[in-house]
């Protein structure tokens, strides 16, 4: 996994990923005392940044191969992208999808023509049944965020925000299996050495602030924070290395100020984000990011949640 | 009221009004039938196009008059934009503010250090109190809609938006005093001859609809539309024959419609826009325009709208 993968997806992915604007906010930064830049990938088509590993993915697998098919299994956001990417190229698609996903996300894959799996996230294994679909059907699997193609996609995230924002002092990613993060710091590291990058998990689902600590991958029990996108219980095997080598340090933040984020960025901003996508939002609201950080670059993950659950906030 | 009026405007409130983006969202297009571009004002600064009127006025008074302040009565977006435009040059600014106006609009206009002043809306008269308030201080009365150089700031967004969005069919926008769709009309008409323009209302706040209607302005008793900014019970002296000269046909939109927009505008293209806002969407979503508009332009006016009265929705 080196720059040049991710300027390759960049070109791979470039007629299905939009390029998303990068937005400001005068009382954000007077809040926060910093200058912030937003990624809004919560504006990415499928509404969330998965759509660039998905498509990367998908448009990496041999011919021969893609004809048969993608399996994925995912909370919702990379279900989604799975869905455009394989609809794009007229392939199949079937996603494993928790019985709890947001309603929002599981209609929207249904529309792109997917068929979706159920399973109980409490009880089952995603992972071994997205492989026995895999290999009852012939599917490639599409991993959610441990594999170079996936990481490659994601971190053209970052080459188009150090374009839009230059000079940034930090960079602040939410961790979920850690492949935003990983593309993210690979390609922002490359393009601006001295750029600072620090990874934001809820409070509930620290499993790689505690990896980081112990030094190697640990496995937590099923997180339940509100913050669907990052429940992933363990860092990726492909992930974790680079989150260690680059990753400046881990913050976290509770449930209660990641929706008092996404009310903010929903009222000030007036876009709306997810509850994972308000994650690093929410650390620099709150002031979790150390001292010294001035022009700070803010990905905003992605945009996909249920209107009666914005509403209980 | 003519063009040249509009294109000295959009030079003189360059510095201090967005150009913001315009959006397109496929899930729209597919259930309304068009190809919609909408021209988010929504993320104008002070949340709303008005900004646009505001500046444009306060920066039109003469120097000398102008040390003695501004006072402006509105429902929120109005006085909000006064508040920016009078600190942005350095004069003292007083609003009249309904009791109860949105919470979040109050205290914007507060931050911008204006002084503010209540009133009941269903027992006092705003504009005497502006006026009197103006004659104790000798303060300049910024009108909300019926003023000549309220009009040009506010047609400055149709002249934006045909750049964005060149050759539309038509144009939709929404119908409070009427400022915004006079302007808008002045300039779209004068850009792209052709171009059909359709005025939308609340159906409680129809007095534009009804004064077309009988040819001459009447006035509605005092509506409780949801659409707050909406809620002026006649048309303008000066609005209301551009309205009758360039307006095609007035829609009427329930309230059920607004919130129904204003979810999916939220749901959908991840964006915040007040009821108010929504006006124009929702006749297009709602398929109130008469056949034969593919491209169509519609004005999403502001985004302010408090969280709890969203969460309503």
């Amino acid at each position: 996994m080196t720059f040049p993968d991710i300027q390759a997806a960049a070109e791979r992915i470039r007629p299905f990923a939009q390029r998303t604007p990068v937005m400001t906010s005068r009382r954000f930064d007077a809040q926060a005392e910093v200058s912030a830049f937003f990624k809004c990938e919560n504006l990415q088509t499928g509404g969330a940044f998965k759509i660039r590993g998905a498509t990367n993915f998908v448009r990496s697998i041999p011919t021969g191969q893609l004809g048969r098919g993608v399996v994925a299994y995912s909370s919702g956001n990379h279900a989604q992208a799975v869905a455009i990417a394989a609809q794009a190229v007229g392939v199949p698609a079937t996603l494993v999808m928790p019985e709890d996903a947001p309603r929002s996300k599981a209609e929207a894959t249904k529309a792109r023509g997917a068929r979706i799996v159920t399973y109980d996230r409490f009880t089952q294994d995603r992972v071994a049944l997205g492989k026995q679909i895999a290999a009852e059907t012939g599917a490639t699997v599409v991993p959610p965020f441990d594999h170079p193609w996936i990481i490659a996609g994601a971190g053209t995230t970052a080459i188009e925000l150090l374009e839009q924002a230059p000079k940034l002092d930090a960079l602040v990613v939410c961790i979920g299996g850690g492949g935003l993060i990983s593309g993210c710091s690979i390609a922002a590291k490359h393009l601006q050495s001295g750029i600072r990058v620090f990874g934001v998990e809820p409070a509930d689902a620290n499993d790689t602030y505690l990896s980081l600590a112990a030094g190697k991958r640990v496995e937590i029990p099923q997180p339940a924070t509100i913050a669907d996108g990052l429940r992933s219980p363990m860092p990726g095997e492909i992930t974790f290395p680079i989150v260690q080598k680059y990753v400046e340090q881990i913050v976290l933040v509770t449930d209660d100020e990641i929706r008092a984020t996404v009310k903010f960025l929903l009222t000030r901003l007036k876009i709306l984000v997810e509850p994972s996508g308000a994650v690093p939002a929410a650390a620099v609201l709150f002031k979790k990011i150390p001292p010294g950080v001035g022009r700070v670059g803010i990905v905003i993950s992605g945009g996909n949640v249920d209107f009666e659950l914005l509403a209980s906030f």
